[in-house]
């Protein structure tokens, strides 16, 4: 195997003959605010090699051996009169020996200030790329990787979506009102099984071909940006797959962490997962250790980002995806698992560069102090960077209001409550809300595959001020009812990604009238979420729950959009009086579901247990 | 009722034949930073009475009249040359009638920063006094008052317990390891029923005589002083009892809130109890309304502390209790019901009079983000003055942690991770901790009367960076388990504090094995605390739980604390590997409880479930 790596890197190496396999980042630009730049040379005795350049504004301001001798390590200065083009980089070693490199500075596709990240305005659909859509099946397999089949018997392994498939059906996410696309990582996962959820890359610069190439990553963004949706990253500076090229020549002795162990065949050690530790004033050393350094998993090598290489290298590499695809985000995963201070450089870093740009890190807490803690803009010691956070808290108080009996106590008292909490954030608008994702149990299923009150949770989600994200499928109630939270079935195929589905969700065909009724009260809810100043910028006043109905309004000028929440079955009479300074009175009201309008007058008949979405907007 | 009422008044008149029938506060302190003092005055037409002083120093400002004629309000400068002694202040009405009323500025007994509020040192004895001791059968009953007989078979009438009782074991609760004493209120409540309770003030600067006299109650703080033994007041200035003498004749029409309802006899508006809209940014007018302005219940009616001469009598009336008694702190009931601007204003005149007291509000909410939000140092755009708040964040996460079984996410990690949220918190040590309280069911109940977890959750809550409360009966595990959570059978009469007690907790006689053995317990454990530096002031460390252990240590100086928490049944083997950064390698510790001393090996020994409390201090 070991071999074949190595073939492959002397085919795919930019010059032909040189013993240079890689340099990364693989290009660069004219025009960024910080000038400087780290090249990772990789190739046999690289270490021993003094390179030089000859192009006007950039030169080589410092170079580095590594512990491996196959490493050079090379800081380069671009300065402002520097010329975008290609360019040789000289390697000579004390022998006379000679090799060259050709390196490309590019001029920078569009201004800074128009990388747009995403934000309030904007409802996220997220994609597992391999289960959403099979565009092209030529690259189903791919003979010179290590998971050589699919298997859609099989829901760990390869089931053949990818990024044509989901270019294959922008005019359906557009259509059902999503402005944003994030795809968990569409970087090559070489790894022996289990590749498809792409979160063990193996290469941070390359496409998985299972998902297709670079072009089609590029077309992707080009086609989404015609239709203003946006594209978000799904990247990952904790850890690599175990197959990541590196492993078999690591550069550094520090690396990745436990990486005397990983050499040695030892046991190697986890995280505790015990993320407070990044926060509690009293967690022991050895837990911070553990929790920082120790891997995710026994196929995720633990990326040590106080190495100053290792955390240049991921700074790069993520500078180099926005700047090369022409990003509306990035999601960064596991965020409380790398060193934090490092992870306030890197967003600090990306921040700098894109003023505009938006970043969420994955801090899976239901924790209101955490969700606090990692957001930019807290004066609590820590230079975050991060715009935005996960919602998890919400998301739990959602559910768990749903699912329970009313009482003072319980049912919607927990969306009232969990709201509530929103004084404590820096920016509640951005933070990330979702009714469920990639690793957790689908909403349908969290909520004992229960309509009503599925409705109601994604109604609320929709009307918060918050970035929204919908995991694919959640349209049409796709369940993992038969093994809940089991990751492969949440996974499920969509159907019609694939020309054998048994229904289609894309056309419609072979939908249920309860998968077709949710489709269409998403779409109608999204698409009126997309132009609505009241959800986007609006001021939102909500009403404490009583008698089994909650109130949350969102007002800007002359729209006001009111939710009501109604858990109670039959017919239910709300007295209006309590609302009055809404300033509703006599007004006229539509029901953006049903499209009727009706007067907000003394009562308001609620028919039956669900969601009541009404507008000042009678069209 | 009315005529007896003021019939009495008429007696009770600091001078016989005049109709005033009372000046509020009963006399006031020269020497104070505030240099204003507001005199509240009823009698019959006082408000059409102009008033003058001839005292050095002591000038009238001006007056006020209110909205029933029979109240004059009187703002009073009194200048750092002014004399303390008695004089007149002389009542003139347009047609010649003067009334005279002697009133009184005192010298202070001791100066201002002599006034210690209790803090991380001290653990507190919290009693509910009509069921402690009754020391004087003779003021068992009072023909005068409206509840008139005793009836200990009733849980929610008088049983006599009184401020004798507590003078009278004092020893014991020194001897205990207390250095404090929070008694429920000992203000006259002359309710009609169920007013042992003390919460439904019914004047404001009466002792009840059920409970005593005032000179009772400076007598025990007097001799509380000479143990080194804080008192804390338990003050209300949220609501008065209904039959509050004022409220046959209110001074304003605003002097309590939904006034109008009350003085037409009509249905109250009751608080909704929806205490987040303190903090809310989403919260309705309608709510926060119903929430600060609403009643507590029937019983209490809701000051209206936006009046401003109602509030300067609340803060007037805190500080005479202050400097009358020489108090060691006040404990403010329902924190969040007031108007909370008023409350950072009352807090901040306490604290300007005494840099060194302490207050502790009451927040009923396990959310920390509330908790933070009441205490003083946080940058949240509130001032709240508020040194002290309580954890019923933690004190949830205890009783659940240690009922539920052990997982990743369940048992003992909810104590680790409450604890990590200390760093949200502006000074963590100054917040209250209790196993629970008079208002909620007896820790031993909520326990399942497991006396091993009962242990465990005393011993945490000692070895904490908190002000420790302990409410009286807990040392000999006092239970509801009848009727969990009934306020009646949680204060329940102490053991010894009736002649005719089945057994006798302050002698031991006739308490259970398992009685003497927790009292022991607790005992051992707050004397320990009471001179260890390490729990006082010392740094803290814990480590994440493993297979149902959870180790905690305190450490100051060459004095470590380790409190391990073992939910393993049967002999459980720690290994102290990695435990190794305490330092404690080939150390002698003793088991504080036991008496016996061991050696910080490779391995512990825990022979059953419970808690095991090491120090480094032999003996």
């Amino acid at each position: 195997m070991k071999k074949l790596i190595l073939l492959f890197a002397l085919i795919t190496a930019a010059n032909g003959f040189s013993q240079i396999d890689r340099v990364e980042p693989p290009n660069w630009w004219i025009g960024f605010e910080d000038n400087s730049l780290q090249l990772l040379v990789h190739g046999e005795n690289m270490g021993n090699y003094e390179p030089s350049i000859d192009h006007e504004g950039v030169k080589i301001e410092k170079t580095h051996k590594a512990d491996s001798p196959n490493y050079l390590f090379i800081d380069v200065i671009i300065s402002e009169n520097a010329k975008a083009g290609t360019f040789d980089i000289v390697f000579e070693d004390s022998e006379g020996d000679a090799q060259t490199y050709e390196y490309e500075l590019k001029e920078r596709n569009r201004p800074e200030e128009h990388f747009i990240g995403f934000d309030n305005t904007d409802a996220i659909y997220l994609i597992t790329p391999d289960r959403f859509a099979n565009g092209d099946t030529s690259n189903d397999t791919d003979a010179s990787l290590n998971e050589k089949t699919i298997d859609r018997a099989d829901d760990y392994a390869r089931h053949g979506g990818d990024i044509r498939g989901i270019i294959d059906h922008l005019d359906y996410i557009d259509e059902m009102g999503f402005t944003a696309i994030w795809s968990s990582p569409l970087l090559i996962n070489d790894m022996k099984s289990g590749s498809y959820h792409g979160y063990a890359i193996t290469d941070f610069y390359r496409v998985d071909p299972r998902f297709g190439s670079l072009e089609e990553y590029k077309e992707l963004v080009e086609k989404t940006r015609e239709k203003d949706i946006k594209i978000i990253m799904d990247q990952v500076a904790n850890h690599s797959g175990v197959e990541h090229w590196w492993m078999k020549d690591l550069p550094f002795d520090d690396w990745v962490n436990y990486q005397q162990r990983f050499e040695d065949g030892e046991e190697i050690v986890y995280s505790n997962h015990r993320r407070t530790t990044n926060q509690d004033l009293y967690a022991s050393e050895y837990d911070k250790k553990r929790m920082n350094d120790g891997w995710f998993v026994r196929t995720m090598p633990d990326l040590n980002q106080r190495n100053p290489f290792m955390a240049e290298y991921i700074i790069q590499n993520s500078i180099w995806w926005i700047e090369t695809l022409g990003l509306g985000g990035i999601r960064q995963d596991t965020y409380p698992y790398p060193d934090k201070e490092f992870m306030g450089e890197w967003a600090g870093a990306i921040m700098k560069e894109y003023p505009n740009f938006n970043i969420v890190g994955e801090e899976w807490s239901s924790n209101p102090l955490l969700i606090r803690y990692w957001q930019d803009g807290v004066d609590n010691g820590y230079d975050s960077n991060l715009r935005s956070t996960m919602d998890f808290a919400m998301q739990t108080n959602i559910v768990q209001g749903l699912n329970e009996d009313e009482s003072w106590g319980t049912g919607l008292i927990k969306l009232y409550d969990g709201l509530a909490n929103d004084f404590a954030y820096a920016s509640p608008e951005d933070i990330l809300l979702f009714p469920d994702n990639h690793d957790m149990s689908r909403i349908y299923t969290q909520l004992k595959e229960d309509v009503p009150n599925t409705k109601m949770a994604l109604s609320y989600i929709l009307v918060l001020p918050r970035i929204v994200q919908i995991y694919y499928g959640t349209e049409i109630l796709m369940d993992d009812t038969a093994k809940p939270g089991d990751h492969g079935l949440i996974r499920t195929e969509f159907p019609g990604g694939w020309s054998d589905s048994e229904s289609n969700a894309f056309t419609g065909e072979g939908l249920s009238s309860e998968e077709k009724d949710m489709q269409n009260f998403l779409k109608t809810l999204l698409n009126y979420r997309k132009n609505s100043q009241a959800i986007q910028n609006g001021k939102t006043k909500h009403f404490a729950p009583e008698a089994g109905t909650y109130l949350i309004s969102r007002s800007s000028g002359d729209e006001t959009v009111v939710l009501i929440l109604n858990k109670n079955e039959g017919n239910t009479q709300l007295e209006l009086d309590r609302f009055s300074e809404l300033g509703l009175e006599n007004a006229q009201l539509r029901n953006v579901i049903t499209g009727e309008t009706l007067k907000w007058d003394d009562k308001l008949e609620l028919p039956a247990r669900g969601a009541y979405f009404l507008s000042t907007k009678l069209n």
